[in-house]
């Protein structure tokens, strides 16, 4: 008999992870539990499926199930829950409907993902309160916005989705309110970057409510009666965006060590502490390297990357993950607003000295048409030393622009070294002073001698 | 009395030096001595003007003759040719018009930037031959295109200029020629890449003729009678458009050291072989990375940034230029074509073993609307360590993703840290699997384990 890989979650790292285990190995018994309908989607598109820029839901999917089946021999069992695991005599407890099995694996990866977190308050029985996650919940609000029956939204948190789905519910029509408990929108940026994003949400006629905490939410059978801190609003729907918490429990409770956000602790193997269990996505604490530590950003690209190292050392392959900078870019309207590495107030928070400067470049050579600003903010310490990368501008001409940064942090440049990059130059595409470049200069020139 | 530092040449490099130096040296006496009528525009942007694209041709203009003066004091001599330089004396000869007289220096740096090659069939007397390299040119040129005077013209030389320019007539509404001595355009491309950008040409009505010399051309008059190996050639017009060669005449003459291409050779301190003496942009040749010594490839940003070093320097400040890897890019029609490095052909012919693979990304999630393809080239050795890259695709999608590699092959990464590489994702801006991220997928599953 064969032997067997077991993946838990049928998303982008267990699907990445089941893959590449095929291709390690052209022999194993490949299976996938996932507890839901639906494998492989991009849940990271899910916002734009709401707004109608994605027609149908079915684009989602990278791949159907039945070229898992057909073409990579990968048997995926949906609707199917784990509820515990054996790791010593490697065997995991299943349900299925109301049915109970045990799966016994030789090694096994958790891609459980991480699940929306409800705050407290939020957590009351109604039809009117969403997450963005799931593919079920996104059909269901799809429906109501397609009948017309949303007038006024609460997106409760203004992240990365809750921006995202601001302008999603904008795009169709919906008044739009965003409370965010913290002082700033995107509150994993600096401030000088928050408000740069607040003022585009401002223009595009979304209610910002800074300082703002959801104390009650009660469905009346018509509408949602919510209390914050603030005053009373009632809306027709509340989307809860306010993070995710790492999927580890069935993995915990089996004793894997877990770190920052209760998420799992992994080598760089993306080995769990528990023997043939590996671990990638959305339910793991990577190594990050400039924090030099574990840390929970849930990302997509990290999701697939572990899960391929993941899937290939389950295999019997050999694959590493050098860990992650914590890069990521968001659009808010028409800004494209990134980051990668620590923001200033993250390496103040861990103690690591650290300079913030600012500047302001262009997409384009000044005389071309369509040139945009764009702001990049290095985040430095007093020696040089690169930590960190945030920029804001106009669409597709900033956003790769931070991939530079990310790169240049991976290698531990200075801002020397920044200043001296080679990089390309045509009036249609960039100025001759690239905007990270001028970034760089500013910073070169503040530093002592 | 001050110490007086001579800038010679008023191009992007002259100026950046100037400039810098004057940062540094409060007191500096700053000479700059330009042999045009202009100083401090932007020759990358004489294409676009010559399209229509800038309206007016003083928008190429970085700063006006007075800010120089008022602002920065720089004394900036127009019309002014350096015809001999004593290194010893540390004295220059100067003609303006038809006087001749000398000017004494403590430092000097050559800026003296490229002269357009004019291949000797094409040298011959007629004003309908011309160079995209000066303003003055390029106004003439306009003129004739405002006049409607232009129905078709021959560019003879398929780099960037040329291929910059055919896409600017055929703006214009010229019927275009390019006539490529060698078997491809873009020749310091790999073939896959000159087979991609030659389908746009075409596709945009340009009549392009690879492995054609012009053997002769002379003026009727009325129109320019062209000779070449294919046959004759009719048109209102021609671009030589074969490159440059460096200015480095009074240089060499005073004694300095020449490599590659007769441009000058220098230290990273941008310090030429003659004492107090620095050099600059488009007449020396830097330190390549990759290479490991020496290079001539003329290119914008490396101007800019050589000048600034060799200003610093030369005002009695430190700053070193680590060196170029030759990152480049140009827009043809539609596509933005993108280069690091070594190219394979350039790597064989150093004698460096090199695989070359192709991979095509997308500039988007598949499902997000305004996806492209960009097809990415990585060149490696055997090993993995990264030697290069090309790209190809549509326009700002592509663009500044070449900086990615560039950074990276800076740093030294191999396949792997570059697959590793913690790039941004968003639907609106990337797929999850970054486009240099599947060539580097790719790449490193061709490698023995």
């Amino acid at each position: 008999m064969n032997d067997r890989l077991v993946v838990i979650g049928g998303g982008a790292a267990g699907m990445s992870a089941a893959s590449a285990a095929r291709r390690v190995n052209a022999q194993l018994d490949i299976v996938v539990v996932e507890a839901g309908a639906h494998a492989a989607y991009g849940l990271c598109g899910l916002p734009y499926y709401l707004a109608d820029v994605i027609a149908d839901s079915d684009e989602l999917f990278a791949y159907s199930p039945e070229f898992f089946r057909d073409k990579r021999r990968i048997d995926v069992k949906f609707n199917t829950e784990v509820t515990a695991l054996d790791a010593e005599r490697k065997v995991l407890d299943l349900r299925q409907d109301d049915r109970t099995y045990q799966l016994a694996y030789d090694s096994l990866v958790f891609a459980t993902g991480g699940a929306p977190i409800i705050p407290p308050p939020l957590a009351v029985d109604s039809d009117r309160i969403f997450t963005i996650r799931r593919l079920d919940d996104a059909t269901r609000l799809h429906r109501l916005l397609d009948d017309r029956r949303v007038k006024r939204a609460l997106i409760v948190g203004g992240g990365y989705i809750g921006l995202e789905t601001a302008e999603a519910l904008a795009a169709r029509g919906v008044e739009v309110i965003v409370a965010e408990a913290l002082p700033m929108v995107l509150p994993n940026f600096d401030a000088p970057v928050g408000e740069l994003v607040h003022a585009e949400l401002l223009r595009h006629g979304v209610d910002v409510r800074l300082g703002c905490r959801v104390e009650s939410a009660r469905d009346d059978g018509s509408h949602l009666q919510i209390t914050t801190n603030g005053g009373a609003i009632e809306v027709d729907l509340m989307i809860a965006a306010v993070g995710v918490r790492a999927g580890s429990s069935v993995a915990s409770q089996a004793g894997a060590e877990c770190g920052p956000a209760q998420a799992l602790v992994v080598d760089d193997h993306m080995r769990t502490s528990l023997p043939s269990v590996y671990a990638a996505g959305d339910c793991i604490a990577p190594h990050h390297l400039i924090l030099n530590r574990p840390a929970f950003i849930p990302l997509g690209p990290a999701a697939n990357k572990t899960g391929r190292v993941a899937g290939t050392n389950a295999a019997g392959g050999d694959a590493a993950f050098p860990g992650i900078v914590g890069t990521a870019v968001v659009k808010v309207f028409d800004l494209a607003v990134a980051r990668t590495g620590l923001t200033l107030a993250e390496a103040e928070a861990e103690g690591i000295p650290a300079i913030a400067t600012q500047a302001v470049g262009k997409t384009r050579a000044k005389y071309y048409p369509g040139t945009d600003p764009v702001t990049v903010r290095l985040i430095h310490r007093p020696d040089g030393r690169l930590l960190g990368a945030q920029m804001v501008g106009a669409g597709d001409g900033v956003a790769k622009r931070i991939d530079v940064a990310a790169i240049a942090l991976q290698a531990g440049f200075d801002i020397d070294a920044l200043l001296g990059a080679d990089l390309s130059y045509a009036p249609p595409y960039a100025p001759v002073y690239e905007p990270i470049l001028l970034a760089a200069q500013a910073a070169s020139l503040r530093r002592p001698a």
